[in-house]
């Protein structure tokens, strides 16, 4: 039996960077109030994002863009999903491990916040850290990372309270 | 005296296809019970901004990017506004008026869609229509234009509900 | 052994619209006085890739970005391509096949212009046609869809003669 | 009268951080072989755009897109330019000066590079360094900043070569 959680993050990573990301998510997420549980995009399964009320994809930065394995998922439905639009309402997001600034990763984000618009979730930006979701590059230390991390997952909790609490 | 209304349309036009879609849009909006008010870029001013729960963003196609106009409205921001993130959970949106497909009409949807983001503002998607909000080109119908717009308002206006009322 | 050709066309189709395109373009760059061969994405191989001086793209719109398949392709590039940056000062190219105005063809064209940038490959915009590539949508005649083809072809011959006819 | 020389720049600046890339451009692309001069967006006039064989265009990061003031000046062409097409066939290049990773460097980046491409110029990204132009952010240190302006100088020579020179 599938256990639901308030939130669902589906990732992948390359060399490892994107996958450090998913912890300080999840605590940011549970900080704010949430439920939470993690995937590898190996893992997941198309019915499990049905009963999430919020989607975090993380995807490492590929040619400034997802990586195949999560694009595939998202382009396989499987016929048993007969809904027209499983995903619509509910909230979305992305996060990404990156190179340099200018190696792709902001192009990364918004590729998948498109995605996420395309099935008619709702985005929130946040206007006082990295505007469109947490990237971590090289050179970022771990504390910033855990940081922008934290906030965003707190940010994503918040959304979740304004759209599904009474 | 500002008269406050849930949703605020500001908008510039070039040829006449933007502006004529504000009417419409406005229709649907207030099917889906909610107030709103329009307002050109040359009209509109910074405190308007403040009072409304949401912000719909008409811009012509200029380049694939938005007009000039409305870029700088949202540049230069007064020094009365000294909150730091005054537009931050609000819903925002955007439309246009184009001219070919490929002519850069998403392109200008989604520049505006990523300036609201960046400030904090809140997006939906819609996985059943125009995907990122309304356009109209130039051999769009006035039916066609007229339902899309519709839509969309209706689309808003719902997530206004969703957000904001208890 | 290989036929080189000046532009090689790799593409995917999904309900046939993108396919349909591949004729017509490569009919514009034979009349521009280029050599061209296509590929589907299940045949093409990489060092196919490298013996070409043009890359032209085609997919179809899959949720406002390139197919997951097309992804693959690039994502996955073969250990015998021990050359860092294998495609850079190529031309390249994209066009699709998509739905209404507003359902991402434009947002897809452009995640696969960026990806061809990402690979140092040289981009031309048109500014008297669909300015980005050609696009075929649902409403789109076949007259102007292979009107719009032969215009590309033509366009990338020109800038194949600028860039390596001496 | 009005010097000619093959490339031209174009910026304007915020905090003086996209204004202090300026020069080291210029050295990059003076020791690739090719004449240069700089305008800001203030002193630039249309006329002077039609001589440059390559056009860049700095813009700091305003809200993930490019400043009112570079959109104004490319969206008001002044009626003497009678041709359609005034920057088809030209070099474009962009290039930036941000804040921290994620507040819009490569959106402004891009969108400009989208604008260029509109207007028909040639664009090429760079798979060794930042891929679509020269971004300088809060932590980027001097050192590294000249670095990747000379390098980028060097790569828009290099194609005003291959596309001018015989």
């Amino acid at each position: 039996m599938i256990k639901s959680t308030d939130f669902l993050i589906l990732y992948t990573t390359k060399n490892g960077r994107t996958g450090k990301m998913v912890d300080p998510i999840m605590q940011g997420l549970v900080g704010g109030g949430v439920t939470v549980d993690s995937f590898s995009v190996e893992e997941i399964k198309w019915d499990q994002m049905l009963t999430a009320k919020g989607i975090i994809v993380g995807t490492p930065v590929r040619f400034g863009n997802i990586d195949w394995k999560i694009k595939r998922f998202f382009d396989i439905r499987p016929e048993v999903i007969s809904v027209s639009s499983p995903l619509a309402g509910k909230i979305g997001g992305a996060f990404t491990g990156g190179d340099i600034p200018g190696s792709g990763a902001e192009l990364t984000l918004l590729s998948m916040l498109h995605i996420l618009l395309n099935h008619g979730m709702i985005i929130q930006g946040n206007s006082e850290s990295a505007h469109y979701g947490p990237i971590s590059l090289k050179d970022t230390s771990d504390e910033d990372m855990m940081n922008i991390c934290n906030i965003w997952g707190l940010h994503w909790a918040n959304l979740y309270h304004n759209l599904f609490s009474s």
